[in-house]
Parts: C-alpha cells; structure tokens; sequence
C-alpha cells in the first residue's frame, strides 16, 4: 500500500526505537497483520474533496432523521433501562426474531436457536476464525476475497488458498482439485468462505447448480462452509437463489449476515445461524471478545422492524444502487480503455475491473489520490501478492455525478499509463468501440474486451 | 457450574453425535474455552423472581428515560447519516475527546491520539491477549481476577500465573519471586493483568506505594502491565489514587477504561490508551474483530458530554451505590455466620466474601438458585481450580431491599451448611458477636472474623 501520505490516526508510524522496545512482547499472529486497505480508506474518504469509490458505505443519507428519532424515543419510553444495560451473549429474543423475518425474505427457514447476534457481520468471520482455526491450518477462500476478510485470517495465522473464479463464482472443478491436493498432503482445511451472492469484490453471483456441489463437497468432505451473505438482498435483477444454508439443511453451513446494509452499518448489528455445537463455541468467544452487541442497537432494530416496513426501504435501496451501478458501468465503457475488463454485477455493492497487466493498481491509487479519487487496489484483496492489476469500485456510497466523474478521472490517468505503455513498447492502443451501456434488467455478469 | 437447570441460548448442550461432527473441526483453543459463571447467569437474573447478586450490573433505572430520547433525537437532527454509517476504527475524534476528559478526572493526562475506542472495556482485554499471546504465553494475573478475563486467557491458550492479593491488592513480593522463577524457567509474561481500584473480584484497592512498585518492576523487566479501570471513578471514600499509566508516563501500560459504569453498559463503547507501536497492533486487531464499534453509539456519548454534567449523574451514582454498599455489609453483619470474612470495597461493584473451606460456593449456588438468590461462586476468578468457599456478590444492580433479603437467603443456606458441618464432624459453631455495621466513609478494606 502507497497510501501513507494519508495516515489515519493509529497508523502513524512509530519510531524504531519504539517498537523495538515491545519487540520481543509482541504475538507472532502481529507479524502477519497489516493494516486492511479499506480501513485506511476511511482516512482517505473522511476529506470532502475525495470521490471514495473505495469503501463498502451504504448511503446512510436515505434513512430518514426524523424516523431515526421516532424510533429512538420509543426505546426510550419503552424500554430505556434494558437498552442501556447489559444483555445476553446471543443477543435479545426479539432481534433474533427479526433476523428469522431476513432470512425467510430469502428462503431461508431457521428458528431464534439457531441464531446469535454478532457485533457486525465482521465479527462472525473472527468468531469462526476463534472457533476453528489453530496457526497454520487451511482456509479455503475466493480469489479474490473479502478485503476485510484478509487481516482476520491473518489475525489467526490461517494458511489461506484462493480458489479462482470465473463468472459464476468459485469455480468448483479447482476447488475439487485442490481440496484433493490438500488431502494427499495431509492438510485438512477447517473451512471455506465465500460469499455466493454478488461476491466481494469480484461481483460474481454463483448459481444454483454449483452451490449444491459446493454444499455436497462440504458434506462428503466433513467441511465446514462460511456463507457470507451482506448483500443478498440487494438484487438489483433476476431471482433470487437458495443460500448454501438452506441447501445445507445446517449440518456444515455456518451464516453470516448482518443489518448493516439492509438498515444502517453504525449500528454494528450482525449475526450467525449454525448448527448446535458450532453456535456454543460461536458464543464462548463472544463472551471472551466482547460480552453483548449493543443492547440499545438491538432495542432500535427492534423498534425499527415494528414501526415500519423494513421491506420498502429496502426497496428504495434497491432503487437507487441499481440506477448507481447502471451510471458506473456506462461510465466505465464510456472513459476506460478497451484494454480494461470489469463485472456487471446483479446486485450488491461492487463492480471488479481488471487493467492490463503492466498496470500496477496499488502505483495507480497513489496517483488516483492526487486526482482525489479512491478505489482499493486489487492486492488487498488477496494473501498471495496476486491481483496487481485489478481494482474494487463501489457505487453504493457515493451519488450518481461522483460515480461518473469519479470513474472519468480514473478513466484519464488508466488511459495515460496505456498510453505511456505503448510509447515505450510501440504497442497501439485497442480502437474504441461505441459505448455500449448496460441495460436495466439485463445479466451480463462479467463483460470482456480484448485489446485488438 | 451447576447451574444446568437454567440453561441459557446457545448453552443447550448439543447431542454427542452432533459435536463429534466437528470434533476434529474445532481449533485447539477451544478446549479450554468454558461459559463464563456470569454469562451463564445472565439467564438466572432474567427470571424476575431471582435476587441476583451475581452479575455486575450498573444501575441503569437511574439514567433519566427522557434524557435518553432527547439526546438521540439530538444525535438524529446533527449526524444521522454519520451515526448510521461505518466509522474510523480508532472512534471518533469527539468521543475521544470525551474520553480524555474522564482520565482527567482520575488525574491522568492524555491526547486523543494515545487513545482508541473499543466495543467495551472486554475488548481492551481482547485486543491486548490477541497483540501479544502466543500459546502458551504467559499472564500474570491477581488471584481472584476478573471472572471476565478468563474465557478470554483461555481462548488465547494463555499460561495465567495468578498472584495472591492481600487488603493492599497483589503483592509485590510474591509478584517479584515469581517473576524471578519464570525467569530461571525461561519464560517470560507477556503481560501483568490488574485492576487497582476496587478489584473484580476482591473488593480491595492497590495503595500508591504499590503502585509505584510494579510500575517500576515493568519497566526493569520490559513487561508490560494491563490496567484495568473500569470502577476508578465509583469511589464512595478515600482519596483517588494516580493511575499505573499516569505513573508509568505511557511507556508499559495500556490502560483499559469504559463507559459501562459510568453512563451505560449497552453502549458497548470503552477504550484503550497505549504507547503507539501498541496502539497500532491493537487498532489492527481491532480491524479483524469488528471493523469500528458503533458510531451511533459513540455520537450518543459525545451529546450526552455536551448537553449533560457527567459528573453530576456519576455523583448520583456513587451515592446509590455507598448505601448500596453500606447496606450490603450490614446484612452480611447480621445474616453470615461467624466463620465468614468479606472485604468492605472503598468503592465499585463487588464484597468478595470467604466461607468456611468446607463450604463449596459452586454447590452452595445450586441450592441458593432454589432459594432465587444467586452470586459467583469463587472458582470463576481463578484458572486453576481454587476459589471454592470463595464467592463474589454485587451490590450495584439491585435495591436495598433485595440486597439484604439476597443476602438474608445466603446467610439461612450458609448457616444450614455450617451447621450440619458441626452436627457431623462435633464442631460448634462460633458464637455470634452484636453486628457492626460500616460506618460510611471509615475505611475498612478487609474485615477478618475468626472463628472461635
């Protein structure tokens, strides 16, 4: 990362005097830990002249203040001793219950036991990583994954192998491969994340077919799946597929899920279905790592899910990323070379481009800052040095002109390296074709132009 | 624990066919990882005919219901788009800023930049365990600790070396001639684990001296020292003492503090101050665990300083706890047999009560649920076993009735206990002397009854 002309607080370096002092004290886990490229965004976003195409925000500005006070007074009146008080590990009954409405929105059928609350769906991802992961064993994940997923299995010293993707997720004859190589080298992978709904970043959805083998492989195997579902409500078009949860039938499947794309992300209001025995080891390491989520945050989803229609804000959600995405992929064909390649996502929150190979995406953020806009570059995306030249661009945290403008001004400094490129290698730059929009309704999961 | 006959969620024991499932799924660490006793008595204390004296509740009935809804409503109209939404992982700049006015308070003069916002004070405990433990690492702890801390030493397969207190806290003798056996056996602690003010669960206060001693021996030994504070401010007598981190100058503490006790505990906001190189290996963990603690939450803080005099609600609060307190020890005066010490706490939330050793409290407490009196029975504070007449009753989170009708019940079951240990072994029980109840401000840190 050649971000460091923009440190977050925390992040200030120290000096080497410093850290030589805990040298000795500090965990061998802290040797593979860096700093997760979309946090240090946050720094990056906080300027008012940055168009952040960056960070995974939802657009808060649509929850209406007046509602948000409505609600909060009614906890208030209602129940203000309880919210502000401690509160069971596995959360209150009735979030669970909320959470039981989510999920059957998806097709997902579970009862308040088979679920716990979770400080954010993030925190599903480090209580598995506790539950299951000794230093050195074996996680199976996308390539690329979850950004944020990265700094976790680090945190657990996970031994991470990517499975490729092509436009319908993890592609499962590799997996089935490496699963086997794994195998014969007597490395038993304790599970596989992956998130089968307009993954991130990639923006690939995995249809029906390949996650009953991905569910099948699980239970032949004796493997246990995190399904990360944030975003499977945001289908911006076609219909919506089982989850590997529901297929599972929870024997193997644990779920992540989480309100903080379908309702608000600052209310750090997540959860897990899973099996019995995993739940009870999901739920020892919430009492070590941090006792309760936020009583008062559960008490507003609560209220939130009593005094409206959870469903029509969704739907207005789904209204405006979707004509979001739709500005970000015109603006794309329209002022990015024909050398690039990128996603056309059905739902979620992201669309992943690939630039040409001699284009360095970390090098181009650095310039891309100067020209104050911000993505996340495609390393961070994965533990092997991979991903060089691709990047992460979101459409839902910013609105309509900063998408275009945004993606114009990555558009000229992408064209200018092409350029430069081809000066020095007498290579020519692919001829433009006419823009080609992508239609409203229209599944086109991953376009691809060749460089002529 | 034998307090299987109120099973809580996610505690429902799962068959043996289902754990064997993932019997060799599961990491190593969770061997050691039990239900912490007052998680477990979370369900206990949700049956409203159970006296509990077994969690660590604040008051939370005294927090005026409409000061609640005013603040949020206030939060909605300033930031409802900010509080809905992700935040820096360090926190907010504001809460922070709150946050250096409360150490102030205790003395204790820091930036907002040595200090981060966590999910609780837990989190600290987390963050710190996850920085510096390898397996098998060692902390040095008081004996009794914090019963919190446990699951949380445990699910980083921390070696815990607990240090007998006496009425001054942990004793710096016995602390220095283990740290020189660890040192002959080649193991270095990563890190010293203590509550000075009114410990969890001891009850008792570290004086400067001490303080000063372990400060010092840190610093010889390149230690570093966890300072947990979450009570310094709830204190019903005597002068405040300096910080270990205010004495240390920020070079070997991190010290842990948060606003459960002072405001409310379902906001889940703490924080950690720390030398940097520190502060930046927490904030990383923090990444991994849950990204940023609730933003929303935080907002709620920075209001309620602005609006509100926090330290007016924190005198409420230290008055109804004193009498709390006062009458706690009177009962314990009048209702406990002769053969039992208690130590009378200066200020917090907690009387660390010794019953005769043939009394086991974790028994003890199977029979006092029958009487819907519950407290921590002693084993929960220690790693090894010890603790068993020991018992830890809280005196913050119920009424002055229900206290002494709690302890009224513990006093009928322990005497039936010491009774029928005379009855059968010819051992006459002590004869009772004329109650003395504390006198409000007197300082009586350990109270020693002998048994005649």
């Amino acid at each position: 990362m050649t971000i460091d002309d923009t440190p977050g607080k925390g992040t200030t370096p120290s000096s080497a005097h410093e850290i030589e002092r805990y040298g000795g004290l500090f965990a061998r886990r802290t040797r593979g830990m860096t700093s997760s490229a979309m946090r240090d965004m946050m720094a990056v976003t906080a300027r008012p002249e940055v168009i952040s195409l960056a960070t995974g925000l939802p657009d808060t500005t649509t929850f209406p203040a007046e509602d948000f006070a409505m609600l909060m007074s009614r906890v208030a009146v209602d129940s203000s001793a309880a919210a502000l008080q401690y509160g069971p590990t596995d959360g209150l009954e009735d979030v669970r219950k909320c959470i039981v409405q989510v999920m059957a929105a998806e097709g997902t059928i579970v009862e308040t036991d088979d679920v716990m609350v979770t400080t954010g769906g993030q925190q599903v991802i480090d209580l598995v990583c506790r539950a299951f992961l000794d230093p050195g064993d074996v996680v199976v994940a996308e390539a690329p994954t979850y950004p944020g997923a990265v700094p976790c299995f680090n945190s657990y010293e996970a031994d991470v192998v990517q499975i490729e993707m092509d436009e319908h997720g993890m592609r499962i004859d590799l997996l089935e491969e490496t699963l086997e190589r794994l195998r014969l080298e007597g490395r038993r992978p304790k599970f596989i994340y992956t998130i089968p709904n307009f993954q991130n970043p990639g923006g690939v959805t995995m249809p029906l077919d390949r996650r009953k083998e991905l569910v099948r492989i699980a239970n032949e195997r004796e493997l246990v799946i995190l399904e990360d579902n944030p975003y499977g409500l945001l289908r911006y078009e076609g219909e919506a597929l089982p989850t590997l949860y529901s297929l599972d039938g929870g024997r193997y499947v644990i779920y992540a899920g989480t309100f903080s794309k379908i309702l608000s992300a600052g209310l750090r209001i997540g959860w897990a279905a899973a099996p019995a025995p995993i739940l009870e080891r999901l739920n020892l390491g919430k009492q070590a790592a941090d006792l309760c989520s936020s009583p008062l945050n559960q008490y507003f989803v609560v209220e939130y899910f009593k005094q409206r229609d959870w469903r029509r804000y969704l739907d207005e959600l789904r209204g405006i990323y979707r004509r979001r995405r739709d500005v970000m992929v015109a603006a794309l064909e329209e002022f990015l070379p024909h050398e690039t390649t990128w996603t056309v996502p059905q739902g979620g929150l992201f669309v992943w481009a690939k630039l040409p190979d001699y284009i360095d995406t970390t090098d181009l953020l650095a310039r891309a800052l100067r020209e104050h806009v911000a993505f996340v570059p495609g390393r961070a995306a994965y533990l092997d040095g991979r991903g060089g030249s691709e990047m992460r661009l979101n459409f839902s945290g910013v609105g309509d002109d900063d998408i275009r403008e945004g993606i114009r001004r990555i558009g000229k400094i992408v064209s200018e390296q092409v350029a430069l490129y081809g000066t020095l290698t007498g290579a020519k730059p692919a001829p433009r074709k006419a823009a080609e929009p992508a239609v409203e309704g229209q599944v086109v999961p991953l376009r691809r132009r060749e460089a002529s």
